[in-house]
């Protein structure tokens, strides 16, 4: 063979052999570390961005890194809701949720949402098993207390890691959909980003990625230039209160500070928008997202 | 202490640790052994008759029996069909199920009637995971084959018994929703009965144990004398040639006589209306229900 | 099927389908928890009580309780020496054992008292395991001092738990014949009472059950209303000081204060002339003998 | 130091280093298999070969050999009925055996002699554990079919080798005492040495060695020079047709005949006055007794 | 963030996350398999290529991959030879190998070659284990027959595939240098390429990879145009009949029918002068070598 | 037979089986516990004495104790830097290593000496694994600081023990040869008796045994009445301080210490030129060396 032409096909293969040598120092970093992955927005819209955040996953799983997923399901919600003509109402960002509301919500989430995830993982090749809240009574919580009563929605109070220790100890990727009871067995629906951030923390995870539909943190939401490569969970805290944070990103701040608070090492806010953000993230120096640091 | 005077509580004791003693040959009998419930109607339907049946296997369980259940939902099912304005259609007593009419099914088993069974099991004080057929790609189907279109009503074709296995031996009641996937992803409704015969089965199962809202088979249905105890499978199918089955039997008994032919060692059709029905029949000689034999 | 027309039978099925839920919190309690029992008096003596209490201790490991059966040998021991012609004699409640006598002592307790219980069980479905303080040295013990002699009687120095916890393990019910060694390998006599108190200790177990020939502790023998259903040790010390307790009685409330200042969390003196007293006494909140607490 | 000059300690210590370099091939050969030694006669009467069988059986568990010790108690058991006032027959070199009989056997077998050897056993540093053919349904034997009916004497049916294996795997050394039960649970004596011979062809071992009071098998019992080194079970039973083996050599040889029978690699007859007879016969290539082979 | 600019790092990341993604499949492939890599040529010379050949196992082993290594040492074992004023002399392409050669071998194949390959892949991040065929007895050899003594050349007669397999569960990278002993402990050198193709077989390994310095099997070597990218067994010996593979070649086509013979499912000949040729392998449907099969 | 007229055989048998008995206690103290053994000097170079060291190892491995062999290998590399025309210098004791020598003293020692001994074991009957500090990291090294340069000679800065543990748990005996790198990557040759210490501290070893070519130490090394059996660390700087240790002693000795001093229990100075000094050390109440103690 003259090494001196090569077909382009060589061409191709040689840098992609490169992509994957450059890949090893990241790959012996999450080696055997737990990574909860925070999934929604954009990226679970659009067909294919959600293969794209599965076909990582299943990477991620390949390669020894153990990965759990958390989910919402906002739209999909709404619309059942609104096609069963049950009128909804948010307060704070928060979606105020009765009895009939709950129901509805546990199961879009855990029955559609959750499993449809699971269904993809398993088609694409990768193993899943899809859990909520309820199952082994993985997540107790307590209602919310706020001013305004809104209804069945809860605080994460104790996570039961069994159910997600033993999934990912049979080899499955555990996906989780955020429904917790009380004590007395009442469904409550759990804010996603809080979930994820409660489920890191217990699970004493290495990393929780949290996928937005921004590009990160800005000093100024209008200029790009501003964007915040990283960033100490005290500073975040005075940049909400000087308004620099609006309103929708609040839940994803305050779910990387509290991820940190409970002693995840790294908690990192990506763009859900751009496909394999979450390999872009984990396997750069740099990363791409907004990481928050102690 | 004057033995010769109890008092009236030491007199329910006495039989009560006699009711216990008497259950000893049974526990032995099914130690270790797995046994398939397919739970549906009445018993499903009724808050009482559900709490007996969950504090039946929690108690199977504790006693070291390998439980698992498959469920339906029927009445569920309809009801959001329904308020969602989906038109539904039964074929030879199977749902014709399109493309909407699956997804509804999906989200109803799998996120509501399943996990409903698991956070009641939880708050019972049991042990319980909520999978479904799309879990760890648990069952494999194939479109039914038939004359009318019945749409995503799909054949077990392949259990894979892992998602189940792993689950018990982790110390959990698995509650199997009967939705699966074809090759393609695609997911279908199963009829629970004939899924319950496929994992049981598979499962090497001692027992399956079928709810029905009836005493059990009879020679001539509107005689409660011709009451049939045991039979061979072979003399039910002949019965269900000479019509002595009515329709709504026919699945039931199908799946019985399927289970034996896939080699669980016994399949017994029991009246669900009875609260305790499944201790009834598992800890005594004569059992309560029709017991199918090769 | 008519419901309204239950069978005899059937009216005695639900009773007794009852009962075996109404023992489900019971179970749930325990299991998986070490129970060690004082056997001994009438219930080891009666044939029918000898197998009550076997098929609940059989019942209790089946449903997941670890039990552990120790036994003294009253009776057969005294009939034995009285054939072999060696005079017996007893200070304070404790046999005076010359080299002879301790020679008997373990002749029968080991192999007659206990390896007939272990016949028993295994003749009735159970798996045992017939143990002593001598088989792996699991009971160190040093002589008794004590004004008279008492010969080879000794005190329970360390328990070695391997032996008990390796046949649980195993799956076997170990009974446990109070014979032990001293540094010398002399084999010495242990009152069962103090020895199995020490082997609950030893073992961190949940209760121990001491079964007697009375009803339980009376603040006035000869007045039945005055039966104690719980009294604390210190109480229990204040009551024999007042000489409240009578001769008989002083080593089972000794044993059973000694149990929980060695840890165990519960301690029962129940009464074994009652059939299934250890069920009627582990299954129902009130209990039915004097339960000893801190 | 001037090795010239070797001290009477360095004589003996060089030797004492090279013969435990010669037991080297030999451990090799038993590491990791299981060895029954039938355990009777004079090294079970006198304390000074008792506690050199003892030391052996501790140096080959230490060394990873699987010991199992069964042991027969004849004159303690004789010396006991004796005392008790029961009479005493004997049949063919079997004792007749009737009720009492029986539980006079069972107490000081599994009571006295194997609690005895247990007791010295742990005393010398080893660890062991007493168990008899009760012991989780260890022997079940069915009454011994002959011309004058011998009362409980049993032969063994079915060997339940899993509380020996479970003891080993513990890291005890299981001493069994040759009492079973029919399905009755009635208790049996059995003949130790075909209770042996049934143990090792059980537990698949390599090597039965029985200790009896003999140099080994004689062409001519009165001819020293007549000892036989190796023998074939088929020359064995010829032997004795020809009536050169003596009437209390025949259950030994029918013992080690029996063992090759069931599979046993090795049966060894081996002279029990010898001390550390069982170390002679194993840690060497010729060993010291007599050795059947198929 | 405006997704229509992206900046040019951000090019380069979405190629980089599609070449991640586009080896899933691969992982999944070889996910837990065992792959056998010969190791030799200038691979082995070039600084550049043996790191890019460290990082391709490296990264094997991380993604779930058994990699086990089998090297030769050519030069540097010639190179010693000679310093060492060694005469060396090649029959047949295997080198005529006295005692004095023999032990040089071993030295620098064993202690040099091997070794320095563990410490490269220690110092890449990796977990690597040296071992040659004389560890734990890995590699029985007979003498080679041939018509001219070859000396203590071996035959690979027998595979102790334990050092090799307790090497991988313990999480290493086996490193197999290929000298191995006969009966009497006599080391022996072995080709590397045979002997790479005995372990593979022993293995049972999915794949032989045998790096060369050329592209691969050509029809006509001097065109380019008639490389082979599969070929069955029986045709390369067609092949090797016709002359059209020169002599370099026969041992490493040798070496891929042998694997062939012994089970392995695939056999690659690959060009181990492209840097990651490994990765460009099988990572890839069209792969970039020769493969042999049955 | 006759006992009263003991063969030869006999005699010499019964003395076999006494020095088996005597050796008990022995194997009991070192069951399970690891123990470090420092090979050198006479001991390596007779192959005699090399056998008997072997011998050694083995019959301790099979007893139960996790023997791990550290050795040097002076003269052979000595004679291959020769042969090689590499100049060798020392300095107090240390070889000046250059890159030169550093990549011959690796190639020996790793790939000659630590392999030949490894092969000796495996041809002995016993099952080992040749390692050097490479393989899995093991030896961590730093540049030894000294006013003279000694090029690539290194201190143990951490020992990873986990390729022994693991060697260990798979059932080999472990040969270490003690080269290893600093971070760089970069091969040190390391004095063996420093390596054993540094690897005996970090094994939690029960014993470290060193071998050496004197007696043992001694006030006056001209007195062989002047030999220490026992002295503690303190007191062995003291004589070292008033030069009673000759230069050749000083690193033993201080290996000795520096074992004590990283919490070995027992360090000991034994003579390599007895043949089986190893178990005349080990399996005797007064040894047979000078032992280290704190």
């Amino acid at each position: 063979m003259d090494l001196q032409q090569p077909t382009p096909g060589g061409t191709l293969n040689a840098m992609k052999a490169r992509v994957l040598t450059q890949a090893l120092p990241y790959i012996m970093r999450y080696h055997g570390r737990i990574v909860v992955i925070k999934y929604g927005g954009n990226a679970m819209i659009s067909d294919e961005l959600r293969q794209a955040v599965m076909s990582d996953i299943i990477l991620l799983s390949l390669v020894g890194v153990k990965v759990a997923l958390v989910h919402g399901g906002g739209p999909e919600i709404s619309r059942t809701l609104e096609r069963l003509g049950i009128p909804t109402r948010f307060e704070g960002g928060l979606r105020v949720t009765d009895d009939e509301t709950v129901k509805v919500v546990q199961m879009v989430l855990a029955g559609k949402t959750n499993k449809d995830l699971v269904a993809l993982i398993q088609k694409m090749g990768g193993r899943a098993l899809g859990l909520c809240g309820l199952d082994g009574g993985m997540l107790a919580v307590k209602k919310v207390e706020s001013a305004i009563d809104l209804g069945f929605v809860g605080d994460v109070e104790r996570v039961d890691t069994r159910p997600i220790l033993d999934a990912l100890a049979s080899g499955y990727i555990p996906i989780i959909a955020t429904v917790g009871t009380d004590a007395s067995g009442q469904a409550f629906n759990i804010n996603a980003d809080t979930a994820a951030a409660a489920i890191a923390g217990a699970l004493g995870a290495e990393n929780l990625i949290v996928m937005t539909d921004i590009r990160g943190l800005m000093r100024d939401p209008r200029d790009p230039e501003s964007f915040i490569p990283v960033i100490q969970v005290s500073e975040a805290a005075a940049l909400r209160r000087q308004g620099a944070i609006d309103g929708g990103m609040i839940p994803k701040v305050e779910c990387c500070a509290e991820a940190i608070r409970r002693g995840v090492a790294k908690a990192v806010m990506i763009d859900g928008r751009i496909p394999h953000a979450i390999l872009l993230e984990m396997f750069s120096d740099e990363g791409i997202g907004t990481l928050f640091t102690r």
